[in-house]
């Protein structure tokens, strides 16, 4: 995720995919089973980021849980994401944000974990909800590099897409039994994730393909050389249901789990809602850019020779240019990026 | 704290204070009260910086706690510091380091708190054990300007001394208040401390003089402004033992607190006795100038208008300025640095 707050202020897909799923966190929350005492209850935010997207979902949870234990019951909030996040940023948002969760509970405590989420982050039955929103899209690694694509979902390589689909169910496994572990029995865990169609089709199609046309452009301009090119994969992994649901076929629950529910939702694109309203092509193309420079050009960046040195502002260059000419090609045909988003709510036996 | 690590490499002083505490963390282990149950156990580092000078103490700390409590039992290490500190040194350090204290035992769970700790940081009765070593030197707040230094202890005003005085008496206070709370009853807390002599002495007059003489000179030269230097407070004040111990006069206890040991000892300068061996007074000075850089430049740094603005280099050339100026003056007349710490072991009943 790009740094100093971008990823803040414009991820706005993810927060809109997690706001369609607040209706099964409730849900979650009126499921599970606390213990008596005066215990903390503790909620686990799963791929955090810079925390601006957690902070709606982590109010819906704390008033739920407000509402069944009273103002006294002390709650912990752990967010856990890479050693590597912006923690600055998210420390500051649960600091200072208008919007903190904190505002008004002074009986909430915020805290952070930098370890990757594919390993075990908390203590063995110590979580009572878990919450993880468009981040276990995301690969624990990157198992091949993709000769035509960054991307292995539009490869058109057979063999780079079963090298990415052995390792998405590789860890979509480890993900559940890590989080199994940590899990409280009768605990709930809610995790949502941009849906792949049966027919393969994610919505992202257009704006990766021209991302994609961007870095070829690029490294014929001498931009990034075809080395750094070569290098460059992002291990998002959009799964279909049928892979969510892989790990619970033909057993009675997986690693104590049970699912509770699935939902899939389409998510409407909040950008060509405004572009049908105002018309203006250029703010859709710019929206539509920042979305990717948030999110997926930090992965593209890491191959540059320049920012693996730490060459003072060769990120900064690179995004930029990127951004530019994303957007004036996305610019050309204005196109919706309407996607789906699926949620799944599990439940610790 | 200076960034991007250099607190970790340079820190060595408040390492060897550290030291000095770890008698009486070992006692504070063997003193805490356990519950039964395999609810994690609870170790808050108050203060940890970018986490190097934490992995001693944390080891001591765990190895007695293992020994009480055996292999199964998690034990769940919190570190805290302010939301500007740098954490993702602190992450790498955590789940990288070779001396990281998670190697030898994956039942140990670290994280992290952004929060200034003279507010509430833990939920109320969750800590087992807490550990706070140089930190509680530093004031919540800076009360007011100082004219003739930019250390409240070497200033000349007596009405400067006097409201950092009552600054410093109130935040021990509010700190003490708050750990109070976040203690388990039969939880232990160790408190360790530059100390202040009875006759006002630190240890540390030669080099914040010199350093307060390096700021003059930078004026004289344009580096910094008048205005800038008006606004140069470094906000750490030692203690007399009569000031910890002034929240416990004519009390049994302070907030549910007593104290059980405290212990003041002198601490060698590690670079003096290098000295001593090899004579070579340049890695002498250039050793003293760099714990100034690492822990105090930060503060000074804050008041640069070039600072204030993001300007790109002006950090780093103020503080390589300040460090070759500081080195030079250091280098005329070799001088130890032999200072004094002061350990509190408190108990919360």
């Amino acid at each position: 995720m790009e740094g100093e707050g971008a990823y803040n202020k414009y991820a706005k897909l993810p927060a809109g995919g997690g706001a369609l799923a607040l209706p099964l966190l409730e849900k979650a929350v009126d499921a599970v089973r606390f213990e008596a005492g005066n215990q903390p209850i503790v909620i686990a935010d799963y791929g955090s980021s810079q925390g601006k997207n957690s902070l709606v979902p982590m109010k819906t949870a704390l008033k739920g849980m407000r509402r069944r234990l009273g103002a006294d019951r002390p709650l912990s909030v752990i967010h856990i994401d890479q050693p590597s996040n912006d923690f600055n940023t998210l420390f500051e948002v649960l600091d200072a944000d208008p919007d903190r969760y904190t505002l008004d509970d002074p009986n909430v405590f915020p805290a952070a974990i930098g370890r990757s989420f594919y390993e075990g982050v908390l203590p063995p039955g110590s979580v009572h909800l878990g919450w993880c929103s468009y981040a276990a899209v995301w690969l624990r690694r990157i198992p091949a590099l993709i000769p035509d694509h960054f991307v292995s979902f539009l490869s058109s390589s057979a063999q780079v897409r079963a090298e990415f689909d052995r390792e998405a169910e590789s860890d979509w496994r480890a993900f559940l039994t890590m989080r199994a572990r940590e899990l409280r029995p009768g605990g709930r865990l809610v995790v949502v994730l941009p849906a792949r169609a049966d027919d393969g089709s994610t919505g992202f199609e257009k704006i990766m393909n021209e991302a994609n046309a961007v870095l070829e452009e690029m490294v014929s301009d001498g931009d990034v050389t075809a080395a750094e090119r070569a290098r460059m994969v992002v291990p998002t992994y959009p799964r279909r249901t049928r892979d969510l649901l892989a790990p619970f076929e033909r057993v009675a629950h997986f690693e104590g789990l049970t699912i509770e529910e699935l939902v899939t939702l389409e998510l409407p694109d909040a950008a060509w809602s405004d572009y049908e309203q105002d018309g203006n092509s250029d703010a859709l193309a710019t929206k539509h850019a920042l979305f990717f420079r948030s999110i997926f050009m930090p992965s593209l960046a890491a191959s540059l020779d320049g920012v693996r040195s730490g060459a003072a502002g060769a990120l900064a260059q690179f995004a930029d240019r990127l951004q530019s000419r994303l957007t004036r090609r996305l610019t050309r045909v204005p196109t919706a990026m309407h996607s789906f988003v699926q949620t799944i709510l599990l439940a610790r036996g």
